[in-house]
């Protein structure tokens, strides 16, 4: 049976309410819908670390810049519903772009530091519109624990940052990737690419761990970068936006000599007009 | 006796928790200390509305600039205990700085439209610095109720509108201004005022009272305002930052044309050093 769908903040807070006064707790699992294996397996997660777990599906017209895919960004709720029953989600919460952002709305959530590279680099703006729309929805649930994907792992470190800042009551768990058998992170953006681009995918997790081996063999960092973005626009990436080893919490630069743990390799790539992103720890 | 004094957000937020499986309800008190009669006045607003009242005191560093009054801004935290006391606070909240802001904090909340005119203006960063602080402090307690001072008016305005918009799970309550008997808004910052200039201070609620009566009686806004802030340069202060008529929830330029309510008017203007505001209902 598929999860009961709720499109409000004050539904998604009464069977919040009403699970909390029978001593449930809750994990929320935040979402743009188009759900794959990666989405489930948080899914589960939340269901480990609490007794109720709600998913949310939006995708959020802020965090998209003026020439990206908000339009084209797949949507499909029936196959959603289905998908969360089979992992045992206890309630979809999926709400309108005029419940989220209501005429009048003017609150920005920015957190300087993590957003600033890499994706905030460019994506500009696309962290702001992160970061609002993930504390809206972290207070309208108000949940124990929530669970991103270390897929999106500067987004996973930015939320950190601002529930750590915000005060906001919730615990932020990190799931790990989910890869297919080739190694290609899943994400519902694969879903753009043509048979071609997709056999080409799998360079991007093939690099990195490559340019993990290479780290560990003592290589200095901005050889090993600048090796990775060759070997991906020689297998055919059209824009390498960068691959990058980074301190793991912060997303810091590392200074020049040998890295030190824990740090990050990430990578954010064009295969045609699909944008891929992956990471790994280093 | 005086309220227990707590300084770190987990003794604050198990204080709390106790009250509210004890089934109290909560209303919630920001303040910078300096406490005075209208403080007071909020305590005991916010003791109608819940069954216990937190105040916190916090002197906010991000919410002075770099020439404002930060290092002298009025403290007496033994004195405020006692006056709390008086009105049945039931919690002293004083967090210090490295509790509010720990190193590593990098997150703000900016307020579009309702902050940018007036003190918005006149303060470059100051409601970016109030957001963020109202923003903490109120997701740290977690009241049913917040209290904050008609005195501040645009700050109030801000304050909705933040809560609104991140869906902060709490209600925001204005009160109105204390005043002395000779109209003077009470103010920690009056005591900056040397006599001389106290005589002079009231000349405000004065000029803003007159106002009023001309726009009852069809002046134009424009003549209105124009007038009000030749007469505060001719009572002696130094500097009119802005006498202004503006729609009431918003704070939005009104038309030309004859005014159309609720419409505030607001002024903020230097006798001295000392810069003195106030506002009322049009």
């Amino acid at each position: 049976m598929t999860p009961p769908i709720v499109r409000t903040v004050a539904e998604l807070r009464a069977h919040v309410r009403r699970w909390r006064a029978e001593g449930e707790t809750v994990g929320f699992v935040p979402t743009m819908g188009a759900l794959h294996e990666g989405h489930l397996s948080l899914v589960r997660l939340a269901k480990s670390r609490a007794t109720r777990a709600v998913a949310s599906v939006f995708v959020n017209p802020t965090q998209f810049g003026p020439n990206e895919d908000f339009e084209a960004y797949p949507r499909g709720e029936a196959q959603d519903a289905e998908l969360l029953a089979s992992v045992g989600c206890n309630l979809l919460y999926a709400p309108t772009v005029g419940e989220m952002y209501p005429e009048g709305f003017s609150t920005t959530v920015t957190v300087a530091g993590v957003s600033e590279p890499l994706d905030g680099a460019a994506r500009p703006g696309h962290f702001a519109g992160v970061a609002t729309v993930v504390s809206k929805l972290l207070l309208q649930c108000g949940p124990d624990v929530a669970v991103f994907g270390e897929k999106d792992y500067q987004q996973l470190q930015v939320i950190r940052r601002l529930t750590r800042d915000l005060d906001i009551p919730v615990e932020i768990i990190g799931g790990p990737t989910a890869r297919a058998d080739d190694g290609l992170a899943l994400s519902s953006r694969n879903a753009y690419l043509t048979p071609e681009e997709r056999q080409v995918a799998p360079e991007i997790h093939r690099t990195l761990t490559a340019a993990i081996e290479q780290l560990h063999a003592g290589r200095p960092v901005a050889e090993v970068e600048a090796g990775a973005i060759a070997r991906l626009s020689a297998a055919g990436f059209a824009r390498v936006d960068y691959v990058e080893v980074r301190g793991a919490g912060d997303l810091a630069r590392l200074g020049p000599g040998p890295i030190t743990p824990p740090a990050r390799i990430l990578a954010a790539a064009f295969l045609g007009k699909t944008r891929l992103i992956d990471n790994m720890a280093v």
